[in-house]
């Protein structure tokens, strides 16, 4: 018997109705095949945040100001974000990388220094990052991935923060996808109808200087982000790990759309979290396949969907070790 | 300041941008509500699950055989089904209640034994209960109810096991919504096309028998089952408890919406777990201006939507109880 049909019939003798575990069921599957078992586990679960400033955050494309990017890397590392509360309750490690916040830190706090630059350049006249430095987020998030790996962990879900970033997410979308500007810009953070419009302008003109990019790489080094880049590395690196891949929201799934362009086998490992009231979201995740575990209006980021996500991925897990079979409860099955 | 915008400024407080909780922040709102404070707790959770037999399942509505609910009472004794893996994985009691399985259990087993009889009548032919057996349902899903509460329960979820009980659940639809039969019934457990057509075709033949029934005592009496009144009995008496009601699927979405005609004041203490793959459950939810936490495809009933929602719920009392303000935290809020 094969793997997937060894799995199919592990899950279908469990003392329910056949499917009616719906999307869990699914879900099952999905971890059992990664992990290539029947008996699947959940070890050692982490969230990274990466947090990078935009150059482009300067010409007006957020509701909120530059320094809320530094400010909320401190809120990060005293507990007091949505994401140290749901990493707290699931008992998840929390690690807050800089990535390319425009601050210099206090070394002394837990904030892993992977600083590229205080912030990408502005990609409204010159390229986000340089090839050395895009390379360096790659080679930087594989490694931190690398090191929860060998601690044990096989489930990494990947938060962001950046004030601008969905304009970088949504480029990339536009980029990728082939999408018009205007089905891949939202109101981020919270722009009203006058601020949306002045973002569209100037994506509009970020894509006007830099003409076609064809590839991811491309991409990355023209409009960013740090944050982007590194998470869209530790992506593919925890695919080749075999470990299971929790996608966020809206600027998490522009790293995950890079990540499938470049190898499109770490589709399988990723968990889709949660679908973000950002209005491109629904589409990305459309291009994707992807069914999102959760859909509960969250546009936040910091990887808060991953961690509320969790408990959903768990259960998926507890249902296919722990629930009785149909033979040893001795329970009917469906009369044909 | 009023409760409601002192619960208001508390959550637009925290370091998010403006509702960027999405509907977390609408249940963080109406849990603080429901109790009466800024600071809510979740205490002692748990689930009932009520298990009843059908009379009309002799009449080939169900594609399982009747002798499964109380195998699948047995498999809930033994920890074996969906709902023990999910309320062991979230810690959250569960009580197991026989209300009328067609069936003797070893009272040694762990079942609370408050059978009203060996299943309901058959209601294609008569009342599926007299008024006394119903007036006990009620009595008993109140002090079961009473005895949690009293142990210091204030959110409760309730689960049901019952062949033939979508059967009721859509007849009770029918009749509260003024819905034809046909948008209320669907494929429960696993019917096929032509399952599905004998299902309608009976629960027609129903309707004709028992004629116009206009309150909810009425519809109870005629169709049953024993476990969906219990449960109705036992919401109510939840919400009259200041408790946390968590509402399930298609099953206990009918105890739910009689339980809010008799008495509307509880509909402010449901929580809506979980849309059902169940047809006529979109429906149903909307009549009740109910926006469930999770869709994930489930069609088990037993109370497993509560138990899987039940860490979000969590989450919208940590987000409150934890997060940093603006203010404490010296994050900048949005430039208007």
């Amino acid at each position: 018997m094969t793997l997937t049909d060894n799995i199919k019939q592990t899950i279908d003798n469990k003392t329910k109705p056949l499917r009616s575990l719906g999307q869990l069921e699914t879900l099952a599957e999905q971890i059992c095949l990664v992990q290539e078992t029947t008996q699947p586990s959940l070890s050692h679960p982490s969230v990274i945040v990466f947090a990078a400033d935009h150059g482009l955050a300067d010409s007006g494309v957020s509701a909120y100001p530059k320094e809320v990017t530094a400010q909320m890397v401190l809120n990060f590392v005293n507990r007091g974000a949505a994401i140290n509360v749901f990493c707290q309750q699931h008992n998840l490690k929390l690690q807050v990388v800089d990535a390319g916040v425009d601050n210099d830190f206090d070394p002394s706090l837990a904030i892993i220094d992977k600083k590229i630059a205080h912030g990408t350049a502005n990609c409204l006249r010159q390229k986000a990052m340089s090839t050395e430095e895009l390379d360096k987020c790659f080679e930087t998030g594989r490694s931190l991935v690398d090191n929860l790996h060998s601690e044990g962990c096989n489930i990494i879900g990947f938060g962001e923060m950046g004030i601008g970033n969905t304009s970088a997410a949504a480029l990339i979308m536009h980029y990728v996808l082939g999408l018009p500007l205007n089905e891949c810009v939202g109101r981020g953070t919270g722009l009203d109808d006058e601020g949306l419009n002045k973002k569209l302008a100037v994506l509009s003109s970020v894509t006007q200087f830099h003409g076609k990019l064809e590839t991811p790489k491309k991409i990355l080094e023209a409009v960013g982000g740090f944050e982007i880049a590194m998470m869209c590395g530790a992506i593919l690196r925890a695919a080749e790990n075999k470990m299971l891949v929790l996608v966020d929201g809206f600027i998490a799934s522009s790293a995950a759309l890079l990540a499938i362009k470049l190898n499109s086998h770490c589709r399988k490992n990723m968990i889709f979290c949660h679908q973000s009231e950002e209005s491109g979201h629904a589409k990305m995740l459309n291009a994707m396949e992807a069914q999102p575990l959760l859909n509960l209006g969250l546009r936040l980021g910091e990887g808060s969907g991953c961690a509320l996500a969790y408990p959903i991925v768990a259960s998926a897990v507890h249902f296919i070790n722990e629930m009785a079979s149909f033979d040893s409860a001795n329970v009917s099955q469906k009369s044909d």
